[in-house]
């Protein structure tokens, strides 16, 4: 439980899991734990209820570049919610590995970097500088999908059920 | 020889190897093997002679939803046939891991998960919702390779050579 | 030094590490390592300094497919300078296991694998048909942090420190 206090101690709470727009159909896992990994879907930026959250768009057009770094940061919750419900308990992960960070753009928008930052500095808040390390990349997008400004996959380690 | 008898009765057939464009040089493997992991390069669709499938262009555009959803199916097909080349049996599929779905998108085109649900659909149709289930993401991009609407890789587990 | 002396045997010699644009934050890792694993973040073309190599913009406009193909070759010399800090050793990599090229793309320009061939090219001078295949994808991206036409990312296989 000392992620979910170090969530607790920087204010941050986890949000209802995703409430997609209706007739969307999801064949595909949220998190896929094969072995000691666990494979995370491309998730977006969601308010408290799960439902997805504003503004929706393209950062460098309807969506500033620091409202996408906030929505980066809530992609972070959004995906330690999928984790949470599929580990049981975040303190499973014992490494970050890979994160791949999509910024639907604008044309002419460049600064994916700053706007994922939002993403890698939540995870290092809770997990520090050595399991919170992570290999990414952050670009941009066409199109994402429901319009939203943001999205992240990757992949943590995790270790064995205790 | 599970994966093949299914294949039969859902009335599936899988494409020749890709015959891609003239001139095109191809440094790179379809499949890569290392461990217990097969990295599934980008695939599209194909027809049953492994020639890229129309309709070409974006979907949104040249091609419809529904049509995106079909050159989906395809390229699952022509990621299974790949597959079966590389590791001889299908059934040595232990468990799908992970998909990375990409639609060539006209301005303003965010039903993606629609349609590279094609792709996840025929997964779960042959293996079903505990080997099927994947990590997966469906996002637009620009352009992709020749003017395919539909770009996938990914990547499964298999065990050993029996 | 197996492959140091086959990169010199080349005549070619890897950048000094990245020297982004000043302000840039970097929380995350050029290179992660986990296990036998080693994850390699989005690179893009560097000079030897380490400064960004020009030209910088999109495929099939600012730049052509030839220079979009050099592009992709410094690329993989700055991938394979930070997997030198990272590794000690470039000998420790047993395999090439999976790439993922992006290019900043024109509107239309599909000739995407011909530039990421310029990245396949350099790895199999370097480590052969079998240690150095690689699964691929090579895709048109909207836009690239800092306007650069090339970006790959991918995973390497490592041997135990010696």
């Amino acid at each position: 439980m000392r992620i979910e206090q170090r969530l607790a101690d920087l204010g941050l709470s986890l949000p209802d899991p995703p409430k997609l727009p209706p007739g969307t159909i999801v064949p595909f896992s949220f998190v896929r734990v094969h072995g000691n990994r666990a494979l995370i879907s491309g998730h977006g930026p969601l308010l408290s209820d799960g439902s997805l959250a504003e503004p929706l768009g393209k950062v460098g057009a309807e969506v500033t570049e620091e409202q996408g770094y906030l929505a980066a940061r809530r992609t972070a919750l959004a995906i330690l919610s999928s984790l949470q419900r599929e580990l049981g308990d975040l303190d499973r992960i014992t490494a970050w590995v890979k994160v791949f960070g999509m910024v639907a753009v604008a044309p002419g928008f460049t600064g994916t970097l700053a706007v994922i930052n939002g993403f890698s500095d939540v995870i290092l808040e809770l997990w520090g500088d050595r399991a919170g390390a992570h290999a990414r990349s952050a670009v941009g997008l066409a199109e994402l999908p429901f319009g939203i400004p943001v999205e992240i996959e990757g992949e943590v380690a995790i270790d064995d059920l205790r």
